[in-house]
């Protein structure tokens, strides 16, 4: 069969203070020669017994690093003819190392340049945050979503082990349907929520679904950059919805038939302004006409602190054309994950498979403890709380501008929304104030990031939630000295 | 301005017995009537004072009804000038409900209908679950796992509250990559680990940034299907790769040039079968030849039985071309929905930029907390337990099989993986064991599912992991009874 051939213990030899079990060390190297080359095909290896022997080790040992190899197809065995080792081709070349493959060969698809080549907010992670759209963390109440956690980590209910409810936790679902009537005037059915990992999985998700390559995609201009971002990367062609202060510009001329329209209407971003009732039903109309789909992003649509929330544009008679998009990132905690759409009857099914295979679903113990956090009460508490703390913030906080800010930009208080639009008051370049702000180590958001094909607005969208009095008297004055700086540069 | 108008108590009138605040109901009272038509555009409204006195209420409740109503757009005001009912332009037809949109207008869009239309198994829930791929879940350490969770849900550390983590918690990638040096011989940075909301996503996010629509994907055959289905939800081409019991035909001419290749080499699915170092070499060279990625599914290649898990095709010289999948759901509970990729340098940036904007990000606390449980040496213990736990498990079913089912079908046992291929010794359709199985109140798998462009074998795929001896035992006697359910038919 081949040429017998003895291992020298030069060669091979086992270390026995090693970590690694002895017949891992023999199954290595072995493993390693017959690889690079250093023992040929046909070799015949030695017996079992005499490998021990001349290793000083226990027959087993060699026997297990035998079996290793013979499992993985470095060595045949026949019963009667001994051990050898197998032969592998391979090519020549393999020997030697092989110059690093060129960019030009190992590559994205077109579709995934199209996805990682989109747009981003940058993300720097400044000191002093003044991000917009992030919630209070402090005043969370870690501990009893930490009991209420735990509890669920421990039970061995089978409805939290299983593969199956891609389409969310049931009673999350049920829960959802029956509170979102009350808070955003929404009636559905718990089938009709399916659960995703978050506001930016959603729309990920209905970009996949709904929309094909090339099919126009009406956005928001301004309007939310990770939106746009999930619509490039499904290959949409994006058309500017364009909205000021005073609306929708519904009537635009130059608006192609849409195939889906994405808008913000309880709080747009990054306005927010409030959708008028006569600019819901135009909208509607116009879906309904051109058998596009609405998608509603309500991403801080709870947070109205005058008042109550502004019911949905889902909720309208007649909204069966709108896919609705929730999230508790922002009324909870971001890093939860959890988000989820409301669709018609009909997509029910389609969303359901979909999820299943995306994989875009939320760890079921999370979304039962979200319920269980519902259901207790906790999270209408928490939620009042907030609005409360977030109106008295917004109000110190515009006061804090006012008073500090009021040479370079002009804040104006809003009824919604987790951040306000500072306008500057002389011409700057976002950017440009963005660096200054990153030097006094504050992170900052350039409004004019939300602009895509119009000549952008500069200005900042600061987020004044997360931060209590003090911290927004420190960002106050770091934005301060960042406009000071840019002056003397 | 308008006509003045009274609104009497008979059309509008509050319930003080009623959850609902009174000025929700007289706002929402008011909404109704103007989105109905019944109070018609530039109607004036009452002063908030004498509405309040006909209402008997007081005038702040009054005040914030019309507020809300001001702010949505459905009223104006002008000081001095008294309040009226905003002109709304809308269809005449819209006081009317509409037919329901007819299915064709309301569609999705191609590649949804693709996505959705992709192949699934069957999602049965039999009382006895006999479904391949499913751990045992009753001997998880939950009280450990609910303490670490418990932690790291209490915890305000800021590391685990942000958003900007999107390829994974930094502690639990630099676990992965120091761990899956030992444990399946990859050498890799932490960076180079993206983790993922399970092994779906992974094989969803791949093919998105990876091929093309209309590229050829090289699929095992037979195949795990949710690959398949992944796959041919980004529009690719599949070609089989033909699998047997003797290994990989790699050489077939048949197969066109592939973009992509998916191969389960530790532990093929369905068969079981381990990929030889001659069939890894080669897959190599092809991967390079034609500059395709080679998709490594490693589903359970930490489940061999007999000597030590296989050492990964991605941990071979020139592996670059091979992106690696592992999941956390077969080691620890599929439903914490945590896998990972192993991807090769230059697509590191490409990855965690795709997944910030397709969302397939596991939650951060549970993220901590696995890497917890790894570094604190209880992942270790459960696995050698669980290695050792299936060992057994296996035994017994295999000698369970022959002494209840030997009379149609033949299994045998594996040294890897978590389910067996019941061989039929008859020819019989396995939909039709499937069918008379479930009104046996058995959920089991038909392994001709995993066929896709070939004649399919037909057997049982059967998982024997989550079982306890005695639920074995009944699963295989209600197995039995299916069959002569069957023979009697």
């Amino acid at each position: 069969m081949g040429e017998h051939m003895r291992l020298s213990l030069d060669i091979l030899s086992v270390d026995r203070g090693s970590d690694d079990p002895m017949h891992r060390q023999i199954y290595g190297a072995l493993r390693r020669f017959i690889l690079d080359g250093h023992i040929a095909p046909n070799t015949i290896l030695p017996s079992t017994r005499s490998l021990a022997e001349d290793l000083g080790v226990g027959r087993n040992t060699v026997i297990a690093a035998y079996d290793q190899l013979l499992a993985e197809g470095f060595i045949e065995a026949r019963a009667g003819s001994g051990t050898w080792v197998a032969h592998i081709k391979q090519d020549k070349q393999r020997a030697t190392p092989r110059p690093p493959t060129s960019g030009g060969q190992l590559r994205l698809s077109s579709r995934g340049k199209t996805i990682v080549d989109g747009p981003q907010p940058p993300r720097s992670a400044g000191v002093i945050n003044f991000y917009p759209g992030v919630p209070e963390t402090a005043s969370f109440p870690f501990s009893i979503w930490s009991t209420l956690l735990a509890r669920n980590a421990r039970s061995r209910d089978e409805s939290l082990l299983s593969y199956l409810d891609f389409a969310g936790h049931p009673g999350l679902r049920a829960t959802i349907a029956s509170n979102i009537s009350v808070s955003r005037g929404i009636d559905c059915t718990p089938e009709q929520v399916i659960v995703v990992t978050g506001a930016q999985a959603a729309l990920d998700l209905v970009s996949r679904v709904l929309m094909d390559e090339g099919d126009h995609v009406w956005m928001e201009e301004p309007g939310y950059l990770g939106a746009k971002t999930a619509f490039l990367a499904a290959g949409a062609k994006l058309a500017p919805l364009k909205v000021s202060h005073r609306g929708w510009n519904l009537a635009d001329p130059e608006l192609p038939p849409p195939r889906l329209i994405y808008v913000t209407p309880s709080c747009q971003w990054p306005y927010g302004t409030i959708m008028r009732i006569e600019e819901r039903l135009q909208l509607l109309d116009i879906a309904q006409r051109h058998a596009a789909w609405i998608i509603e992003d309500d991403f801080d649509g709870e947070y109205r602190f005058r008042g109550r929330p502004v019911p949905a544009l889902r909720g309208l008679d007649d909204a069966n054309h709108v896919v609705y998009i929730g999230s508790f990132g922002k009324t909870l905690l971001p890093a939860l994950r959890i988000g989820y759409l409301i669709v018609p009857h009909e997509l029910v099914e389609s969303f359901d498979k979909a999820v299943s295979i995306t994989g875009q679903f939320a760890p079921l113990i999370l979304q039962a403890t979200v319920n269980d956090f519902i259901k207790q009460g906790y999270f209408a508490t928490h939620l009042k709380r907030m609005r409360r703390l977030y109106a008295r913030r917004q109000a110190n906080f515009v006061k804090l501008c006012r008073e500090h800010l009021g040479e370079w930009v002009t804040v104006s208080e809003n009824d919604s929304g987790m951040q306000l639009l500072a306008r500057f008051t002389q011409p700057l370049n976002d950017f440009d104030v963005v660096a200054a702000a990153n030097k006094e180590g504050l992170d900052v958001q350039a409004v004019s990031i939300n602009y895509h094909s119009t000549t952008p607005e500069h200005g900042l969208l600061l987020g004044y939630t997360a931060m209590d009095d003090r911290q927004i008297l420190r960002a106050v004055l770091a934005l301060r000295a960042a406009f000071m700086r840019l002056a003397k540069d």
